[in-house]
């Protein structure tokens, strides 16, 4: 069936009509969940004039803080044809903005999803974007910022070690990487915290909690925490779509999600990345642990699938949106769309 | 003019058919602007393992790293009714969500906007939010986090000092302040940075000539940015909307904003309040010195024109949408709306 699916994908590529032009809205809007009240003691006051024409201001610090909340984007189409709410999680060192557009301006699967009747949710993880981050070292410990040339070297761009200050790619890389392009790519890198994974976990679940059982679609990093939000609580997720996730959950658990559909993606490159095959060997060993236990989980190698040139961040690819439709076409196939 | 649509809106509040319901939208979708690249050298090299199931991480900082860039989302209304762009920026320890949504959970001033036709975007500013955060203190000073009492008791919701602690409001008050809805609030309350507004300032100018001459509505620190910038481009502004402006303009170079058509919006209990009393007698001072020099800065007293009980955050309040109508009739007698 999905064989069949993803062949017929192959030869048309069919998009339908109200996949471009006006969107119609039940409603948009946003809200934060989750987080914990800190309180703060013996910080210093400070005092300072904001700006020209402002009056002086006098902040203490001690108190409690809020700490931990996560921030979501609802968009809800009219009509749905999605038979739950999506989600999508980002990926470390990045924001919901992942999916809100490509570095060369393009629609990105938000509004891919959207267009399709999903009633779309795209979340900033605790610690980064909309979430705030809590004050640093007193409550989580400094974070780590990325230079430039990380993200082209380590997420399969350029050709390894080297590749930004040559300006050098992958063979045949999707990725839109001119030079204008990258650096509105990493207009959107965020710092990324080391101590907030038990934050974000819970945050994830009183989300889901919110808004009810979902399919969530996450990338990354956020592949890691999908699948252990999933342990915890696998009565939460109606489908479950991995696009390179960078961890799993704890394989001696791996039955504890075999209820729920799951799709597994990684692009190109990976075999020959040291550390991109190790990673997909970790998720291929948890993949393998949730049949054992007879569940559910396609995995897909896109290169093999006809669709070559796949960085990691292949949502923002040049072909980004035949991935989108592989997912879209899974996600019909499990009865989740009508 | 302005005195009879007021009076018509007090008498009516005529809220048109298209302003409940589905929504169309041409397209939305999200960019970043601006921004530098500071070079870092001799900062310590980081590994890690980043999760269940991940790869070992290691992570150089030294190198270039983006700072200073700004985040924008759009949403374009299908069909448009408002003749220019209309643009809503945040003030300090906030993000663009102040405009999405209310503690309480109603549609915020961006649905508002958006649902009468304007083409809106909805910024964080520098330092914040999807805007990401320098490194610190390499690159930005630590920036100020606020408790949960600061902003009960600076933004006149509560009744002076200790008022947060007592849990008791100013008479009269419309900020939705059951303590869950206040909670949702200090959930979007983020950190600030007191050394970022040149870097503040130059993100705004990118996004506006990115974006093109536009109506800007500006909040709080957000005002007094909005000011400063039209001193440096007015030719970028159509209209200026001042909802609480915590600081203002170069007084003596406050003709450079003479032919912007201008609002000024203060909400209530500010003569009774040392701080913003002080706020709004600056605001006056600039803006008298833009009639002087032959502008226009409409002054609004809320409570003179009836509205009372209005918070610092009066886009939030309970009567938030008065407000805005006001606002919107204010900008459709400057004929911005079709």
């Amino acid at each position: 069936m999905f064989r069949t699916i993803l062949a017929a994908l192959l030869i048309a590529t069919p998009l339908a009509a109200q996949t471009t032009g006006p969107i119609t809205l039940e409603n948009f809007g946003s809200f934060h969940v989750g987080g914990r009240v800190v309180e703060l003691s013996g910080r210093p006051v400070r005092e300072y004039l904001p700006t020209v024409g402002g009056a002086p201001l006098r902040i203490d610090p001690n108190g409690g803080h809020v700490v931990g909340q996560m921030y979501a984007q609802f968009m809800v189409p009219s009509p749905q044809r999605g038979t739950a709410p999506l989600m999508l999680w980002h990926g470390a060192y990045l924001t919901g903005v992942t999916w809100e557009t490509t570095p060369d301006g393009r629609e990105g699967w938000q509004q891919f999803f959207v267009r399709r009747g999903w009633a779309t949710y795209v979340t900033d993880a605790v610690e980064r974007g909309r979430s705030g981050a809590a004050m640093s070292p007193e409550i989580w410990a400094a974070p780590l910022h990325l230079p430039t040339s990380n993200p082209w070297e380590r997420f399969r761009i350029g050709d390894g070690a080297g590749s930004f200050a040559r300006g050098t790619l992958l063979p045949g890389n999707q990725f839109p990487a001119t030079p204008d392009n990258y650096m509105s790519f990493m207009r959107q890198v965020v710092a990324r915290y080391l101590d907030t994974d038990a934050d974000v976990i819970a945050a994830y679940i009183a989300l889901l909690e919110r808004v009810g059982p979902s399919v969530v679609i996450a990338h990354s990093q956020g592949g890691a925490f999908a699948w252990q939000v999933a342990q915890q609580r696998p009565d939460l997720f109606r489908a479950l779509v991995l696009i390179e996730p960078a961890g799993t959950g704890v394989v001696a658990e791996a039955a504890r999600v075999k209820d729920i559909p799951q799709l597994l993606v990684y692009g190109d490159y990976v075999d020959a990345d040291p550390r991109w095959s190790v990673i997909r060997t970790n998720a291929r060993r948890f993949s393998a642990a949730v049949r054992e236990a007879g569940g559910t989980v396609d995995d897909v190698d896109l290169p093999s699938r006809g669709i070559s040139g796949n960085s990691h961040m292949l949502m923002m690819d040049r072909n980004g949106d035949a991935v989108a439709a592989l997912v879209q076409d899974w996600l019909a196939a499990k009865g989740l769309w009508r």
